[in-house]
């Protein structure tokens, strides 16, 4: 039998951008750091390791000469390569080792923010010290018990808030025990399409719709039903008649995840009556509900919801930051045993220091004053940006503004290829999402999605002009 | 139309082991306090209440006479009950408002611990001030794109800092990118069978075993088979006999997680071979591979496993602790880009706060001295825990120890039903597991699973005879 570093020099390699001769060099260098090889050991020959990885011996052999000028290796020539009898491993520093089992770079995703970059909220406007003040109290209150597993529905604390938060804001009446903490809506959303869908049931989902909840749908073998959405929102007499049966529909009332509209009164009814007259369900993503600058915002369709059917998810990974990864769902009474017993099936429950630091912050009054200021802020951001896109583009682009929600809908009638668009922004480090990849069908319809939420007011302007630029409609 | 807030009163009320009556009127205050209910409007007749919510009628009755003596509601006579106009909601203080929105008392569960309660470590032990110390440190740090949405297989930093670890520490030699956090072992191998599995598959089950570990594996219409554990661990040979055509096997070899034994050297390369041979995998839970205390610790599973067959889980819930929620992965690399598309559609990632004080409790070095620690205190605790049990029950309890693990299995060979003695022990607060139970078949194995992780050695024998009183066995 092989030694089992042996297999690991000859595994196959993942794959990854990084050159296959940068990838066995470093692989080698980490068996040897981690002393899976130790001196004098030989190693695979150069055209057995080539055969096994299916790469050209050329590779391998180059590889091997690097470590060798390095010192790692010693060629002994006919009789093969080993590691070097003199390398002394316990002098390579801790960091060497480290170093050698470092990702590649572009793995090392999650940590640059892009101009236009959808679904963040403004992380330079974070309270970060009030944040890490209270994260601080709570670490150091933590103890005994609080330490052991976390309730699977959530910190009571923290449901009880919630509870509070959503009476008081967004018209949605419940009881805290409706109330079921997640690891964030794309945790909840598959959570609930895998208790509630059997393989191949119906599920209305918004034409364009959010495409990552299309895919925890298919992931659950749901048959994902995409259904126009027009001035008032999802089109639901179009529903009714193209697949009465569905089992759930999915939407965004407050204003669609992409065209921003907001779902008519009218049509909430609707859509209501269909799912209390088939014992439909339907999933309500309210995440940029509290987003709203001209008028009033809407109240949730939950706050209607008098048949119980209504499935309503927040997330405070906008309404917070997403690298808390924390939201939650008020359940009609009927889900909510079924849904902890999955919980329980599937997870330990979230995490108990950040639970209790939402907690703190909203009971404390934080949450509200914090959601405030953000929507002055976004306000100001949205119009600094939208006057700047009409300045840097003149007409060449078409834009409607919606009341409320976190991007702007730019069309350019001179250009309809969006993804092309893209393709250039993304050269510039721009980030502006295609329209037309939102849709699940065909398409005419083109444009980009352009977040506001992270661009200052006085950046507004430049950020336009290298759009103009990246985009080939420079003014000049 | 009825408005929103008296379908709130009149929905089916949740279960709870809270009387009705209190329900209702804690319901009630809940939606006056929160304003869906304005002072001068009507409530929903007795009658017709109770015939809603399915009560009597002296329970609603009750619960407005009640409402009315506090203020909160005027009756009116024939005319009805309303909320009284002189009701001054702005004053009603904010605690009110939670008040009446808390849960019932036992449903904040998660918080007490139990005497000989299993799963958890030492929680009195745990460096409270380094670690808050350090998460105070991150939260400090946490800041502009650390704080968007975290990478779906982990904070590069800690993948790299496990892999440095099950290096040195459990023989498993792998590369950064094989490791993906995960929120704990239910999480991963939830993600697994759902990854893995067609419904029907079968899979190789310790029996007895951890119950969570086949719940998440019947969740995912898996096939669960028992499989005999003796004395070299899971009997590889019946279940190659029974069901050879199974597409999982799932193990606890360090120490099987109900009776302890190690998977002999012999059974785990007739196990590496079948998967190798069939195409099969194999879950490697090393949950407690760490915590051994004679002789020398076991190489994982893992560290043997030449054809890339076995997907080993770690967590940091008993090695730190659990409201952490955070375990990890080390993945074949033909895997690895399904599970990362996988946790794309099923979740947002790991909250970076606790991977980031992760990451920097292990490349500090706080880790290894930490299990050091923890190892020297409970092989304390576990011998003054089986000293004290011989001393409390004398020959009624049959007792053989295993070189590590975190509990104790005691049989006691005059009392057979485990079940009726766990309940026993349930009413003096104690909280052993009946080894029956961790049986998918039927069995004539009985006994109790006591943990001694949470004992300190100055407890141990009043506890074990706090136990045998309870259990009706003591000496005196």
């Amino acid at each position: 039998m092989r030694r089992p570093a042996k297999r690991l020099v000859s595994a196959p390699l993942a794959r990854s951008t990084l050159p296959l001769q940068e990838q066995l060099y470093r692989r080698i260098r980490a068996v040897i750091a981690t002393r899976q090889l130790t001196p004098g050991e030989k190693l695979p020959s150069v055209r057995t390791l080539a055969s096994e990885l299916g790469v050209a011996r050329g590779t391998v052999d180059a590889t091997y000469a690097r470590l060798a000028g390095e010192g790692y290796l010693l060629s002994r020539g006919p009789a093969g390569t080993i590691v070097s009898p003199e390398l002394q491993v316990d002098a390579l520093p801790a960091r060497a080792v480290r170093d050698t089992l470092k990702l590649a770079p572009e793995e090392d995703s999650g940590a640059e923010l892009r101009p236009f970059q959808l679904g963040l909220p403004a992380l330079d406007a974070f309270p970060r010290a009030l944040w890490a003040r209270l994260t601080a109290r709570a670490a150091k209150r933590l103890s005994g018990g609080a330490l052991g597993y976390p309730a699977y529905a959530g910190l009571p604390d923290l449901r009880e808030a919630i509870a509070s938060y959503l009476a008081v804001s967004r018209g949605v009446l419940c009881h805290a025990t409706q109330v079921v903490v997640t690891g964030g809506y794309q945790d909840a959303l598959s959570l609930m399409a895998r208790l509630l869908l059997r393989p191949g049931d119906g599920v209305w989902f918004e034409e364009p719709g959010y495409f990552l909840a299309r895919h925890a749908l298919e992931t659950a073998s749901a048959q994902v039903l995409p259904i126009p959405v027009d001035d008032q929102g999802l089109d639901v007499e179009f529903a009714q008649e193209k697949a009465p049966r569905a089992r759930l529909a999915v939407v965004t009332p407050a204003h669609q995840s992409v065209l921003g509209v907001a779902l008519s009164l009218a049509r909430r009814q609707k859509l209501l009556a269909w799912a209390s007259e088939t014992n439909a369900w339907i999933v309500e993503d309210d995440y940029d509900g509290e987003f709203h600058y001209v008028g009033r915002k809407l109240p949730a369709l939950k706050s209607l919801d008098l048949a119980d059917r209504v499935i309503y998810a927040g997330s405070f990974s906008k309404t917070l930051f997403p690298g808390l990864c924390l939201g939650y769902l008020v359940l009609p009474h009927s889900l909510i045993q079924q849904v902890i017993e999955a919980k329980r099936a599937t997870a330990h429950g979230e995490p108990v220091l950040g639970q209790r630091v939402v907690a703190d912050f909203l009971s404390d009054g934080h949450f509200g004053r914090h959601l405030k200021r953000m929507r002055g802020l976004y306000a100001a951001r949205r119009d600094a940006l939208a006057s700047a896109l009409r300045n840097a583009f003149g007409d060449r682009l078409e834009m409607t503004l919606r009341p409320g929600g976190m991007h702007l809908l730019a069309r350019f009638p001179d250009a309809k290829d969006d993804v092309d668009l893209v393709r250039r922004a993304l050269r510039h480090r721009l980030l502006p999402s295609a329209l037309s990849a939102q849709y699940l069908g065909r398409t005419n319809d083109s444009g980009l999605m352009l977040s506001f939420t992270n661009i200052p007011e006085e950046q507004a302007l430049s950020r336009a002009k290298a759009l103009a630029r990246a985009l080939g409609m420079g003014a000049g």
